[in-house]
């Protein structure tokens, strides 16, 4: 028996889709992926930047194929297989894609010790505030519990946007800061249309590195067409969705 | 009016105590910490292995002096200031550290891209599984929820144990890894004592291990005397602890 969520649009659309037929040749890099998730476009956005060679592999995490789970026994996109080795967490896949592929450029760290830690620490920052309150935003069903999940939201972004120096995160370079967020950014008018989520609440320094990461190249170039989104959301929206995020936050636990 | 929490030991005892004396003259890094925190013995362990010069400075962080807060606006330890600038977050500071100061030997990060890869997810493993575990199981006061939050705890490190190429996470030399769990090692007897939790319950392999962590050199050095730490425990093992960490776990939320 199928699980709803299994159920969904199997593949990217849009320009993602594109992107997905690009990579489809044998590379030592494969990238296990999920066309919808915010984790997967953290890292996919990261590729793209710095031209690193990959073949894209489409994952239903609902499904928890074996071949999958033999990969990544938590059995959560996004992976890799880089070398015959397993790998996970797109965080860590990011630096991983630093550290192992020094010579391809730009690197989206940058070389100063301490803004390298000031980039860290806004990502922490963000993993422990603002996507718990996103979620909760999502998932929450009375307006009182919405409302409060969206000011920890605005809390939690007010703060990141301090620190953009504009542009981007660390000025004119893209960086993997922007990486980090950028997926939720292009997600953004779901709680915008079912959460009276505004940008310009947040603050209008957020409202402006919204409007420039949106409209980056690597962005939109795995970002697929909205309408399934849409579908994919609708199942949070009524609380009914059943990716480890979701039950998670359901929980109150930690999103794994 | 003083909160219950500010008022324990104010300073490190036993060999922490030397270590800290040993640390008071002016150097470019300083290092705020609270000689309990497991958090700040994270980043601790890291700077005696390293053998970088640092200085030590006191700070009770349920106290929110201003002074501190201005070097970290969360107000939480470890922190440091270096070259002028105030970071935080024991896990950015470790890698910091490696990044700041690569002289100093030996490094606590593997040269090869993968193995770094594998030591930064078992190390995002403990933090999203075992950490939150532990501060159920510590706070927990109906012996179900206990028994639920052990269960946790123990999984959590099974998972981690398998991983263990032993003596330390990576074979011969001690790592990031080791230094990121060290702190909860130190600190189980307190679970084992009020809680049922018991080494071997969890692997042969993790009993190993925590015998070996236990008895560094960095670890020992960074420790306090027990019946301090016990005192300081006693809170959370009541669940009147006011800790952010502490707070956090009660709200079922994650630990900033």
């Amino acid at each position: 028996m199928s699980l709803p969520d299994e159920r969904f649009h199997p593949y990217a659309t849009g320009l993602a889709a594109e992107t997905v037929a690009k990579h489809q040749d044998p590379q030592d890099l494969v990238f296990y992926a999920g066309w919808f998730c915010p984790f997967v476009q953290r890292s996919w956005i990261t590729l793209e930047e710095r031209g690193i060679p990959y073949q894209y592999k489409e994952v239903n995490p609902y499904k928890k194929e074996k071949h999958f789970l033999a990969i990544n026994p938590k059995g959560l996109v996004p992976a890799v297989e880089y070398k015959g080795v397993a790998l996970y967490e797109s965080l860590v896949l990011n630096e991983l894609f630093e550290d192992a592929f020094p010579n391809y450029t730009p690197s989206l760290l940058p070389a100063d010790p301490i803004a390298r830690a000031q980039g860290r620490i806004a990502i922490d920052h963000l993993s422990k505030t603002f996507l718990p309150a996103f979620f909760r935003l999502l998932q929450s069903q009375e307006v009182e519990k919405q409302e409060a999940a969206k000011n920890d939201a605005y809390e939690a972004l007010r703060t990141f946007a301090k620190q953009i120096r504009g542009p981007y995160f660390f000025g004119e370079q893209f960086s993997l800061v922007d990486a980090a967020i950028a997926p939720w950014v292009v997600r953004d008018y779901i709680v915008i249309e079912h959460r009276r989520f505004k940008r310009e609440e947040v603050s209008d320094a957020w409202k402006e590195y919204a409007e420039v990461i949106e409209k980056r190249d690597s962005v939109l170039k795995t970002s697929s067409d909205k309408e399934h989104y849409t579908e994919i959301y609708g199942r949070y929206l009524r609380d009914e969705a059943q990716s480890e995020a979701a039950k998670a936050t359901r929980a109150g636990r930690v999103i794994p």
